[in-house]
């Protein structure tokens, strides 16, 4: 069996870090966020230290439905697949992850761009699907209202089916390209996909051959029960926000129940955390850090956003008392795990302002500060009692937090063995152990 | 006034050249045309000839309705956006120019990437707008049939309009970026269009902030009425297919009427005829090229090429007998450009054996032929008459002939002043004195 490093990305929304306000930080980079030599530093440090990949989320709109938003929030940002495909030219082997909308987008067009990215890149591309939760993403879209939440996840699950098979359109071996002869293709090896479903009518094949990967990973982010039904049946990865170590365990579990309903192994779905590192070289620094980037957040930021995460416009309500009565979840039209969360800290007694406060500087997942072998001890802790099999790292400040990770955090974690030194050949699909798809077309 | 330089761009649809069956020229690539190293080398080489723009060539689906296509023609290929994304890290200067299907993709997804593309080259995009015509097309997405002509021009046009609006969006000067302040943006500069016309309901703002060149560069490439319309309304360059300088003069006087009703300028609208450039040493070798690239293209790939255009199987008609009577083209719902062309070929009383052999080796552009000064002299005629503003070279085989054009035929160009010896600075639209467009939402 191969060894199973701790796999590692690279994980943002906002260019200058995950810190909502980031973008304020002294270190923090100006308007350079939106050219390619920014993210080509960035890309080229992690590819140095042999990160796993890069891994872009994303929205289809803008949020600003509350007005501190657009004053305050570094809203408008690079495209992921246009990125991704800029970066796939100048790096060579660390993985390309982008966040995609399974609800606001033709699956030919998506299937077409990803499966191109993945030649480009020789292998490197992967998919997160998201369904697209904000009613300011629906908007851009012709409708009115967010499609309602189990309607997302069915049309999720076909759209993921639907790619899966123009993928698999033309065969591996389909491309003859015998010049003397004049065949360039065998016909017999190329099908279309005559997918007619619930939401969906596509007739195939795809017009770009089979990716190198056979499928380019697919990556799942939602938390709730619909979300983990469909990281169970399709992804190859699930990124997950949890925040202990036992929530860590209880979470693999309960996928690893959900795998062997769809007769997967445990090994062929990785979990990956969100966390936030923080390295510094003293306690008393990373205090100060944190301060700091707690003060960044301008006080109505962290309201508004707890609004929009529940549904419901906080404003009016005392920043020192509790949080008021919270929709039901079941019926709940917008991103259910949000709702979740502000639910717990509700629970626990916190208030308006506290909750705004977490929220607004960190989300919801865990902060893992100190130096080098601090970190590296608590990761090594999650990934020995397989609590997680890796990490999204949501760095709160970015190019600061991400370089000195890259340079000081994966040299202690190579020195352990518990990542990889050098990325050898192949994929990326190869690189984490993870099966190439068999084509659904080939002859049994 | 500035200079007005010849305009070139290296246009492809096949990745071996737009011969149908470049692929089996003795030079031609094999499978690295799924890699980008091979883009690479092509896009390097025509920007070190100071060539103004890449003009990628789509469509969206796989012509095979005959059976004779995915056998013999190269059917697969990149996808365009990521390509030029990707080649937009690798050059500095060169336009990027990406057709896209107005019918079958979403506005704002459309508009997120060009002006995502429009960054990362530091403004160098260009859209050629096209509505995808054919039914393999209209297949992959939820139809039976391709959508109506009349309609899809209405829709494409209320596209552009859509998509020009998302790009406005975000005024040029929104974005502030004070982190004493905390304020990121101006709020009174970012706008939402509220789109509600007859095809879309966009409520945006865009997220991501205005393209470099206030919009990319728009293309429109019919040569229908409703076509030549929409680029007197909307767009910067025609790609237009004329037989002689003859038909050039007077398409372009037919485009100066079209332009002054929509108030423009004759400077404001470029058209670049496509021509097929050989460079080659003497008449013998010339000929013999030509002979061998005709013999590359199988019959019965031409036969259908035939078919598919017209919209009825030409297979059971004799050879050399006439073309068939054909069908009306005011009600013909697939590219007229297309049945126009052969019918212009049936009226000259060309067999269908003929015109299958026009079509599918050189489709319905000119060759021009010889070496770099009798190329050059045919390039100058057609410019000074006003016959052309400058051309999309269709090379017959890449990188054969795409390289020996920038290596032999620019240097001859440059040495004669038509085109420039070095890029310099500014964006794309600067390059070609097109002005940067007005910002609609901008006070007045």
């Amino acid at each position: 069996m191969k060894e199973q490093y701790l796999m590692l990305t690279a994980f943002f929304f906002n260019p200058q870090g995950d810190n909502r306000m980031s973008w304020r930080y002294p270190s923090a980079a100006g308007k350079e966020i939106y050219s390619l030599d920014y993210y080509k530093k960035l890309a080229q440090a992690a590819e140095g230290a042999c990160l796993d990949a890069i891994f872009l989320a994303d929205h289809v709109g803008i949020w600003d439905s509350y007005p501190s938003n657009i004053t305050h929030y570094a809203n408008s940002r690079l495209e992921p697949i246009t990125l991704l495909s800029a970066l796939s030219a100048v790096t060579s082997k660390i993985g390309l992850l982008s966040t995609i909308s399974a609800s606001f987008s033709e699956p030919y067009n998506l299937a077409r761009a990803l499966a191109s990215l993945d030649h480009l890149s020789n292998g490197r591309s992967g998919w997160n699907v998201v369904t697209s939760g904000m009613k300011e993403e629906a908007m851009n879209y012709g409708r009115d209202e967010t499609i309602e939440h189990a309607n997302r996840y069915q049309r999720a699950e076909e759209y993921i089916r639907l790619a899966k098979s123009l993928w698999d359109s033309w065969e591996d071996e389909a491309l003859v390209m015998d010049k003397a002869s004049g065949i360039f293709a065998n016909k017999d090896l190329v099908h279309h996909v005559d997918h007619n479903g619930d939401f969906f009518k596509v007739r195939g094949p795809l017009n770009v051959p089979r990716p190198v990967q056979g499928h380019p990973i697919i990556i799942q982010a939602g938390g709730s029960e619909d979300g983990r039904n469909l990281a169970a049946k399709h992804a190859d990865l699930n990124f997950a926000l949890l925040r202990s170590i036992k929530e860590g365990i209880l979470y693999r579990e309960d996928f690893d129940r959900r795998l062997a309903k769809f007769g997967r192994e445990p090994s062929s779905l990785k979990i990956l955390p969100g966390i936030l590192p923080i390295v510094t070289d003293s306690k008393d620094e990373l205090a100060e850090k944190q301060a700091l980037l707690e003060n960044l957040v301008p006080e109505q930021v962290g309201i508004d956003l707890v609004s929009s995460w529940v549904g419901m416009d906080l404003s009016g309500y005392p920043l020192d008392g509790p949080i008021p009565e919270l929709p039901e979840e079941t019926n709940f039209n917008g991103q259910r795990t949000n709702l979740v969360k502000i639910k717990q800290y509700k629970s626990e007694g916190l208030t308006l302002k506290e909750v705004a406060r977490i929220v607004s500087s960190a989300g919801s997942a865990p902060t893992v500060g100190g130096n080098a072998k601090e970190i590296a001890d608590q990761l090594e802790e999650w990934f020995k009692v397989r609590a997680a099999d890796g990490f999204a790292l949501m760095f709160p400040t970015i190019p600061e937090d991400w370089m000195r990770f890259m340079k000081e955090v994966m040299p202690e974690l190579q020195r352990r063995g518990l990542v990889r030194k050098e990325y050898g050949p192949g994929t990326l699909r190869d690189r984490l152990n993870l099966p190439r798809p068999v084509n659904q077309f080939a002859a049994k």
